[in-house]
């Protein structure tokens, strides 16, 4: 018995109901994530969907072990120049290191830039290491610029 | 008779009549920004404002001219990670290139960076050239990253 890899995974929006899927652990596979109670993931859950189609958050779910394998996130920035134009910012990217290799990352990437494209962004930007401007290469992306951080705590 | 350079300047938040004060000549110095109508600039005004304090954009004004001279903006990005933290994105900064060596870039960022730390942010981030990484050192920034981005035109 097997399963196709496009029926095997579901790339969607992120639901209420993931925390119990996992979601936190891929995040803290990128950097620090305590566990969060329920209560304070449904109240950031809310935060962020107040906003609409104006942050997303994509994840992949694996209908076999039914558990969040890979996510990311975009939001829309709204300016004045470019004619009062709209940038997309990816954050978040991480795919779970037991499912590597199976291009999960690069879904994530695609539904992402695909919707901030057909929410009018003109550019699409993210910030990465050096080590992942290859992948990011691959995906479409070109470096531009330096990313400088100024960290409170 | 001689203004005092802090009397001189006013830092402030963006205000609906700053269009008319020079605010879209201004970001013209940064980039491609087509005149707006006064109808696509309220509205546009009133899509950020209703951000609240969750996207800021800073200006300082030339209280002898009565032009705005500098302008720099903030948005709060809110994550799930680092315990449902959230992150200033620092965008679109420029001076008048009539008025640069007054330190008014440097009085934009410290206002931006400022209402991020006050609003809770972790951290605060901007992307910027190479050419640039020695001012933001000065106002306190590492260089962390790269900037990645896809155009859709």
């Amino acid at each position: 018995m097997s399963t196709r890899e496009e029926d095997q995974f579901q790339v969607r929006k992120l639901e209420i109901f993931d925390k119990s899927k996992g979601f936190i652990e891929i995040l803290q596979q990128l950097t620090v994530c305590n566990p969060l109670t329920d209560e304070e993931f449904d109240a950031r859950f809310q935060e962020i969907s107040s906003y609409g189609e104006d942050h997303v958050i994509c994840v992949i779910e694996d209908n076999v072990s039914k558990k969040i394998v890979a996510t990311g996130s975009v939001f829309l920035e709204k300016k004045f120049l470019r004619n009062c134009g709209k940038v997309g910012h990816i954050e978040d990217v991480v795919v779970d290191s037991c499912a590597r290799g199976m291009k999960l990352g690069q879904k994530v990437i695609e539904f992402l830039t695909n919707h901030a494209k057909a929410m009018g962004c003109y550019k699409v930007i993210l910030d990465c290491s050096v080590e992942n401007k290859g992948f990011y290469e691959k995906c479409g992306f070109k470096q531009k610029e330096i990313q400088m951080a100024m960290y409170f705590n």
